[in-house]
């Protein structure tokens, strides 16, 4: 027989009844029941229920087991009794009556025990993450994980495409992020950096003739601590394509998102409609690049019925250039109640407050409006607004004023407020949305030009839409959006190099200042470039989003805390001196 | 029709004659034939020939176009002549005649062209590694090394195992080679590690309870330059498992390794006979602990007859302690010349020369042994040393003495250099042997005992084969040879704690120095370690098998040269100012 086991703990049925079978695990549980001993033994594959009594020549060890030993049992397989046969358990039929015993690796104390499921502080968690992967639901998570990624490498070579691992000690490459840098032993004083995306390594692969490339790739961002990221590292499925534009790339990639969900989503709905959702419409009717469109509710512009009306903090506002007036409309969210609490909630969120309208049953059996504004603006103008919105009695209207960059952000929280508190948003479903059209420039606070996004997308016309104003510029450049979550990001790129040199000067970048960051692709796009684009999609997002987890640390094997620590392995640790004068660095004392 | 092509340059065929297409893809080569062009139009997938002559609105574009250019052809299919078909193209039978033609890339003048076979400095093709990358020959390559790793990552899941991810940023965890450091900003003068192996990640996996892992991982080791290595990072297919032995890790891994070869080895043999093959046995018979086992020929001891002969310098050798002769039969190699060449080899390799004895056809027509040694040690013995090593007229075998540290090495070169020269190496085919029974230590230059592979090895015999003499403690250890190459690298681990404090401790680690360095496994350890065992198989060096390459360059995309530069990216680079202030770095003078 084989040293450790026969079979799983997760293998045994009423099939193997009688057999003589040796298993291994983790003593999972174990119950004293008036001399008879029930032992949970775990292993990756299931538990099996062992048992002992005084008769068992291994009921002594047994009986002075501590949890998490990991032990070896030779034993007999014995159907349970009917009453106790477990249908929950893949092995609910059987019980192993326990005849040897061998400990073959001792448990101490546990600081966090395996057995249920009682909550413990994370940084234990992450400190003895070798005991917290052992609980199930970590465990399942993790396994998910596994599962996701070969899912989506599966479909990515069943569409045609090939993955190639890039560099990952490597140049600098400014993407926005923080790089982290690799100090080099043999080239004193330069210093490699981890890629922040292999966004130019996967430009070249085009330029280099491949045609369909991804991987599933680790990317480096030196992060300020956020609970929902990771503060060193994550996945993306990164992918692009030559002889492409915007349609083939979603065409490509929706069907690897929409089975992926519909294969580990648990049963959710997943929407295949994802419709394409212009930039500009997006922030007006959700108030977000990435909305959540479970929610049904969609904002409006009520500016005109404001204009030069009685309610004059509104009319007063419309005087100024780029200033609008928009409604969201809540449908049942039609009392005082519910209004005044979205208006403080708009309080919460720094705005001065959220004017609004519910519409209720009046004493005389007919609809009326009701609230400061509706009074302020009279039958006729709220009447039109009702109209406008599709409103009727009980439900209610929201409305912000102002120039829309100013309210646009906590109009969406808004919206994904309401839809929740009416139980308008159906939350067990997909819904996806393709964000697109979004501008190549913005305006920064102080006054300069600059990328909104990626500087390496093709501007929508060309050259010629670089001659006019920046600010109208277009990108090929989308997102993908999902139960309001920013899910992929993309672009068709921009592969000629005199569309490319002007692009960045108009953000303020000469000519030799993007020779000097971008050289290596700039200079391969001067020898026949095929026009390409693709995508990155965020792994750790997607899996916690079918996990139904909030932190990121539940989907990752072993994650950083939040302070970029490993408490387990010790890290960031003091370099020895050998190390740093090899490397010819002095670290400076503390400021 | 699509924006860019209807077709790929490698899909039209007779069936689509008469079609109006779109193709788009590089300027292979562009011919004149008197008034008509004739352009090899290559994309990723293949090449479609396209043709043009004076009538055609193309005619005058076509023509100026430099090769390598990105163009969109649109044209009419036609059959080719009979005579004209090229049966060595898929899209042989047919041309296409081209109607319209769009630049799309255009290119300079090449410093590296794609077309044709010509030769350039390495340094040449990897600052252009984007055009190199389109000749065919690293194309394929590269394509190669994808759908290997897919095969494998396809054959770990078919087994049973699931694939985790490690982290990259972690914490130091010293194997013997260098780490490179990353230095940490919120945690100044701190630094992370990048891994040199998942080792002890894998390790702890198997501690959390998964119980079959593997991982296509990227290592990071700081390596002074050496032609056949990648200075920077290299990848390992990287499994562990729980509750197994040695045999069980073999039965593994075997059929995903040799299943590979069949296929991926261009149709090569490959041996489905893996023999195990004690160190020892390995290091006498082949002079090395990974042997070519497409080689035939295997070296015996000899020393007996040696003893006390007339051939005075063995004989006063074998006097001393510890010494052997040792001979290597090459049959076949019965010649003067031969024996010469030999000798000069290993005279070449740093050992005073090699004693050989040859057998020729005398005049008398019976067989004589010739040469100094023969003479020396008298007929009888000579005629013992031919029957041992089972030689006859037309063979010769040669003799090397001394303590065996001191040839064996040099022994295994002039093997496998016999081998060649006589042809006696078949060397189209895969020959593999498990090597075992590795010793656990080995006593340094300086008398001192260190381990002499994996720290993390079950001695065989467990605590007490560590009470008696290190060096002959044997550990669970062992390597994967094929032809000549070690392939795979693993071992039993050691999951007991006491058993590791006491391996350590013989090797001069204390306590404390073992907590310090591997305390993260270590304290797991503590906590119920299942038995669990594994093994990394070097990807780079399968793919260089598979693809009879020399250079490790010829099959990663973009490799770092032998001084660790990317000349294409320029890495490692300058810091910038504000790079390091953030470090809290700061770089020293050059010394």
């Amino acid at each position: 027989m084989h040293a450790y086991r026969s079979h799983t703990c997760g293998e045994l049925t009423a099939a193997n009844a009688g057999s003589e079978i040796r298993l291994s695990g983790w003593v999972h549980r174990v119950r004293d029941h008036g001399g008879v001993l029930f032992i949970d033994l775990r292993d990756h594959y299931g538990i099996t229920q062992v048992i002992a009594d005084s008769d068992s020549p291994a009921f002594a060890a047994l009986e002075k087991l501590r949890a998490e030993t990991v032990i070896r049992i030779d034993g007999r397989v014995k159907l349970r009794d009917a009453s106790l046969v477990n249908p929950k358990l893949p092995t609910g039929e059987i019980e192993v009556y326990a005849t040897d015993m061998e400990v073959l690796g001792a448990s101490d104390d546990l600081p966090l025990p395996v057995f249920g499921d009682q909550d413990y502080p994370e940084e234990t968690r992450l400190a003895y993450r070798f005991l917290d992967l052992r609980r199930d639901s970590l465990h399942e998570n993790i396994m998910l994980r596994s599962r996701v990624i070969k899912w989506i490498r599966d479909a990515m070579w069943g569409a045609g495409f090939t993955e190639f691992q890039t560099p990952i000690i490597t140049a600098s490459s400014p993407e926005g992020a923080r790089d982290f840098l690799v100090p080099s032993r043999l080239h004193p004083g330069k210093f490699y950096a981890l890629p922040q995306a292999p966004q130019q390594f996967k430009q070249l692969i085009m330029v280099a003739g491949f045609d369909r490339y991804f991987q599933i790739a680790p990317c480096f961002r030196d992060e300020d601590p956020r609970a929902d990221r990771s503060p060193t590292d994550f996945y993306q499925l990164d992918l692009e394509m030559s002889f492409v534009d915007q349609e083939d790339v979603f065409a490509a990639i929706q069907p690897v998102i929409q089975g992926l969900f519909e294969t580990f989503g648990n049963g959710r709905p997943v929407d295949a409609d994802w419709p394409r959702i212009p930039y500009a419409e997006s922030m007006l009717k959700y108030g977000s690049d990435k909305p959540d469109l479970r929610n049904p509710i969609e904002m409006q512009v009520v500016s005109d019925h404001f204009r030069g009306s009685g309610f004059g903090i509104f009319a007063k506002l419309l005087e100024q250039d780029g200033t609008e007036v928009r409604a969201i409309p809540a449908p049942t969210g039609g009392s005082r109640k519910f209004a005044d609490r979205m208006n403080a909630f708009a309080q919460q969120q720094g705005l001065p407050g959220m004017g609004y309208i519910f519409w209720r049953k009046a004493e005389d059996g007919s609809t009326e409006a009701a609230g400061p504004i509706a009074k302020a603006l009279g039958d006729e103008k709220t009447e039109a607004i009702r109209l406008q919105l599709g409103l009727g009695e009980g439900d209610a209207a929201f409305f912000l004023g102002g120039k829309p960059e100013a309210f646009e952000a906590v109009a969406g929280r808004a919206r994904n407020e309401i839809g929740r508190e009416l139980g308008l948003t159906d939350e067990n479903q997909f819904k996806f949305a393709w964000i697109v059209d979004f501008p190549m420039y913005e305006k920064g606070e102080d006054g300069r030009i600059d990328f909104s996004h990626n500087p390496f997308s093709m501007p929508q016309g060309g050259l010629d839409a670089l001659s006019g104003d920046p600010l109208s510029v277009k990108g090929y450049q989308y997102d993908l959006a999902c139960n309001g979550y920013e899910l992929i990001s993309g672009a068709i790129r921009n592969h000629k190099p005199e569309i490319m040199f002007k692009a960045f000067e108009l953000a303020g970048y000469g000519h030799d200042e993007v020779e000097k960051r971008f050289g290596g692709m700039v200079k391969a796009f001067r020898y026949g470039a095929p026009p390409h684009g693709g995508c990155a999609a965020g792994i750790d997002r997607i899996v916690m989003l079918l996990a139904d987890e909030q932190n990121i640390r539940e989907v990752i094997m072993f994650p950083m805390n939040q302070r970029a620590e490993d408490l387990m392995m010790g890290a960031p640790s003091e370099p020895t001196n050998e190390q740093l004068r090899e490397l010819r660095l002095r670290a400076l004392p503390k400021e």
